[in-house]
C-alpha cells in the first residue's frame, strides 16, 4: 500500500506545488482546501502524513496543528508544516504546536523526501511494535504512557571539546535532561562504555562530514545505541549532507547551525517518541513473560514446563547426564477450599510455591501444572540425592502452618511427592526411538507418568511422603 | 560492551595487519595462532565476530570455517575470511564454507569496517529478537527452523530492463527462488504494489549512484520492504559506494559487477537469515497471543477479558452506548468430571465454548474465566435483546448432547446465564467516580458481581435458565 498523504492549504497553487514536490515519493495524495475539510477527512480516513501549508482560510495552521495533536485519535499522525516564506520564529512556533518539522516552500524535493522517509521509517517501526503489543492485547496504551521516568540522558558529540561544552551549557538552562559532552573524534572509542543514552546530538561539519556520518552509522549498528534518538546539527544548510544524515538513520536534523531553543524542542519530541517505543517494547516483553507464568504463584506454567522438560531430556541424552522429575501435590487441598474458601486456598498455594522455590537452586525448574500440582525438575545424578531434595521440599512445606493474611487462621499443610529419574526413560527408550525432538517429548510425557505413579504411591502410603519410581524390570 | 573480535592466523605479521585495520572499529581484539587455539577460545568465550586469515598451520581456513559453522553452538557466529592474496575462486569457496564474507588483505579499512557494521547491525537486530523470543521461553529455536516455506521471492532492480532480465536469466538456472525483474527507474512507483519480497537485488552504477541509493533508503523506510534482505551490485570496485550502500542498510554487496554464482551464494545466506528472523518474529507474536488465550477452548482468558471489559465500559461511558455482561456457568459440571473423568470434562468444555462462540457476532467477546465459567460481553442497547442473546446461548448448548470422541458416550449439557447491563453501573457510578481508567475497572468488577448474582438466581431457579440482574432501586 502506498503511503497516504493529506495536503492542506487554502491556496490551490500551493497545494499543486506541494503535490509536485511529493511526486517523487510515489505516495497517494489527497487534498483539503480548509482546516474544516481537513478535519472531516481525518475523521473518515487517517492518512500516514499530513503536509500543512501556511495559508488556511478558516483557522491558522498552528491552531489546526495543535487541535489535531490534542485529539488522542490523531496524536500519532506526523505533521509537516510548510510556510510559504517562513522565519526561524515560524519554525519554532510550528514545533511548539506539535508539528514534526517545518520547512519553507523553497525546500528542495530531495530534502523534503528524505525527511518524509525518516518520518515513515520511525512510524513503521513504531507501528510494528504497537501491532505486536496489541496482538498480546493486554490493557491499552494509556497505561504505557504513565509511570515515572528517570531524566533522559543526552550525549552531545561536538566536533570539538569547546563546541560540545558550549552546546551543553546552552541546553542545560532549558532542558530537564542529563547532559554530557564529548568531542566526536574521541567518542567512538568510548561508545562501548556508555550506558545507552536516550538521545545523541551529533555535530556534522559540511566540509568534513566523514567522522560524523561514520559515528551515525556506528550508533545504528551497536546494540547499546541503536534505539537512541539522533539529532544531527549541520553547520550550514546543505541538502546532500541532510539527506545523507537522515537516510543513515538520524531522527532529525538542525539544518543551519546549533540553536538551543530549536534543539530543545526537537529533542523533546524525539525523546518522547523514543520513550514511548521503549515502553511498548517493555510491554511486549511483559506480555511474553505472562504467557509462561502462572499468575497466582509467579511460577512457570504448564505451557512452559513441558517443552522445557523435553529440552532437559534431550540435553541429558546428548550429555549423558541425569536429572530428576518430581510431581508434588498438596495433601487434602480440597478441604482447605471447602472449609476456608477459594481465597484462602489461593493464599496457601502461593505460600507453598514460595517455600518450595526457596529450597531449590536457580537451575532447577519448578512450575505449577494446574490446581494443587507442581512439577520440579532438578539436575542431579542419582536417585538418593533426588529423594533428599524431595524430602527437603516436604519439610519446607510442613515446617509451619500457613497463616492467612488478615484472618486469625493457621492452616497446616503437607505435600506428597513422586520422583522419577530421567535416565530410567532415556535408557528404556534409547533403542525404540531415534534422537529427535519428538522422542524427547515422548520421554518427557513418560517421565511425568512415572512420577505420577510414584506420587500415587506416596498418597496411598499416607501422604506427606516421598516415593521413588521403581525402574522398569 | 565493546564488540569482541577474534583474529585467527598463524603468521603473526598477518594478525598485526588485521589488528591495525580493525583499530578504527574500537573493538576488543583477541588473537589465536592456530585453528586449534581458535576452537579452544571459542569454547571458552564466544566472540561477536571471527576474522580468519588464510594461513593456518594445523588446518585450512576453509576447513576451520566449515567446522565452526556445523557446530550448532557457533552457527550464528559471523566469519570474515581474509586471504593474503585471494582470487574469485577463493571467495566463492569461502562463501560455500559458510563465511559471511571474504576479502583480500588489501581491503581498505573503510570497506572492512562498513562490512563489519552491517554484520553487527544484522546480528544485533537478530539478537534482540532472539532474546525477546527467549523471554517468552516457549520451546527452543530448533522448532523455528522447521516447517515448509513457499519459495523465496527475489526482486531484481537492474539499472535497465535488459540488465535485470539478463541477471534473472542467469540466476534462474541456479537458485530455487521466485525471480522477477523491473528496471530501477520504474520500481519505486510500483513498490507499493509488490507483496513484500524476501530479497531485493539493486544494481548501483558508480557513475550514477543516486537512484540506487535512494531506492535502498526507500526500501528501508517502507513497511512492506524494511525486513527484506538487500544485495547491492556495484559495477566496479568502489570503496565509497560500497560503504554508503552498507551504511544505508544493504545486507551485502557484490563489489565488482554481477556474478551469478557469487550472487546465488550470498542470496542463499541472506535469505536463510531473513527467514529465520521472520520465524522468530512469528514466534514472538504467537507467544503474545498465547498470553491471552485459554489453551483448552481457544477463547480469550481472564487476563484478557477484564481489561477488555473495562475498555468497553469506558467506551460505553463516553459514547453513551450500552452493552450486556453475561456470566455463563455449565450446570452440574462436576458430575461430568466425576463420572467420565477429566479428559471428558475437557472435551465438554471445548465443545460448549465452540457452540457459544458460534452464536455470537465477531464484535462480541467470549472468554473462559476459569473452570466451567464463561464471560460474554455483547454490544446491545437494551436488556430484552441481551436476554434473547443469552437464551440463544442456552439453546445452543442444550440442543444436543456432547458426543465424546472415540467413546460411545453422549453427555447432555445445559448452561445457566446471569445478565447485567452496563448502563446499570455506569449510571449508578457516574456521580461517585471521576471519568478515569480506575473507575472503569471498578465498573467492570461491579458488573461481573451483578451478573454473578443474576447467575446465582438462575441456578436457584432450577438451572438451564437466563436471569437478568435487577437495576438497583
Amino acid at each position: 500500500m502506498a503511503a497516504h498523504v493529506l495536503i492542506v492549504d487554502s491556496i490551490s497553487a500551493n497545494r499543486i506545488l506541494l503535490k509536485v514536490k511529493l511526486a517523487g515519493a510515489f505516495v497517494q495524495v489527497e487534498q483539503a482546501a480548509s482546516a474544516g475539510e481537513a478535519l472531516d477527512l481525518l475523521q473518515a480516513d487517517l492518512p500516514d502524513l499530513l503536509v500543512l501549508g501556511g495559508d488556511l482560510v478558516d483557522m491558522s495552521a498552528l491552531t489546526l496543528c495543535a487541535k489535531i495533536k490534542e485529539n488522542p485519535a490523531f496524536a500519532h499522525l506526523p505533521i509537516l508544516l510548510v510556510h510559504t516564506d517562513g522565519s526561524r520564529a515560524d519554525r519554532i512556533a510550528a514545533l511548539r504546536a506539535g508539528a514534526d518539522d517545518a520547512f519553507e516552500m523553497s525546500v528542495t524535493t530531495d530534502a523534503l523526501l528524505a525527511r518524509i522517509r525518516s518520518i515513515m521509517r520511525a512510524r513503521n517501526s513504531y507501528e510494528e511494535l504497537r501491532l505486536r503489543e496489541q496482538a498480546g492485547r493486554l490493557p491499552g496504551l494509556a497505561d504505557a504512557m504513565q509511570g515515572f521516568d528517570r531524566p533522559a540522558q543526552v550525549l552531545i558529540a561536538g566536533h570539538s571539546t569547546a563546541t560540545g561544552q558550549e552546546w551543553c551549557r546552552q541546553l542545560q538552562r532549558i532542558v530537564p535532561y542529563g547532559l554530557r559532552s564529548q568531542p566526536l573524534p574521541e567518542i567512538m572509542r568510548d561508545m562501548s562504555q556508555f550506558s545507552a543514552p536516550d538521545a545523541i546530538v551529533i555535530s556534522l561539519q559540511t566540509a568534513l562530514p566523514e567522522d560524523a556520518l561514520r559515528l551515525l552509522a556506528e550508533v545504528r549498528a551497536r546494540a547499546t545505541t541503536r534505539e537512541a534518538a539522533v539529532l544531527v546539527v549541520l553547520d550550514e544548510n546543505n541538502d546532500s549532507a541532510r539527506v545523507n544524515a537522515l537516510d543513515l538513520g538520524a531522527n532529525d536534523v538542525l539544518s543551519d547551525g546549533f540553536d538551543a531553543e530549536e534543539a530543545a524542542l526537537r529533542l523533546d519530541s524525539m525523546i518522547a517518541r523514543k520513550r514511548l517505543a521503549d515502553r511498548l517494547r517493555k510491554r511486549v516483553d511483559d506480555g511474553l513473560a505472562a504467557a509462561v507464568t502462572d499468575p497466582l504463584t509467579g511460577l512457570f506454567n504448564r505451557r512452559y514446563a513441558m517443552p522445557h522438560l523435553s529440552k532437559m531430556a534431550q540435553h541429558a541424552d546428548t550429555q549423558r547426564a541425569d536429572f530428576a522429575v518430581m510431581l508434588a501435590d498438596l495433601d487434602h487441598f480440597k478441604r482447605v477450599n471447602d472449609r476456608f474458601g477459594h481465597a484462602a486456598g489461593d493464599m496457601v498455594l502461593a505460600e507453598v510455591a514460595r517455600r518450595m522455590r526457596r529450597c531449590l537452586s536457580q537451575t532447577d525448574l519448578i512450575a505449577r501444572m494446574g490446581g494443587e500440582e507442581f512439577l520440579i525438575v532438578a539436575q542431579t545424578d542419582n536417585a538418593e540425592d533426588a529423594a533428599k531434595i524431595a524430602e527437603r521440599l516436604c519439610d519446607a512445606v510442613r515446617t509451619e502452618p500457613v497463616a492467612l493474611r488478615g484472618r486469625d487462621i493457621q492452616i497446616p499443610v503437607t505435600v506428597s511427592i513422586g520422583v522419577a529419574m530421567g535416565s530410567e526413560m532415556l535408557k528404556a527408550k534409547k533403542n525404540a526411538l531415534p534422537n529427535c525432538a519428538k522422542s524427547h517429548e515422548a520421554i518427557a510425557s513418560a517421565l511425568i507418568d512415572r512420577a505420577d505413579q510414584a506420587l500415587y504411591g506416596a498418597k496411598a502410603e499416607g501422604r506427606d511422603k516421598v516415593t521413588l519410581s521403581l525402574p522398569a524390570a
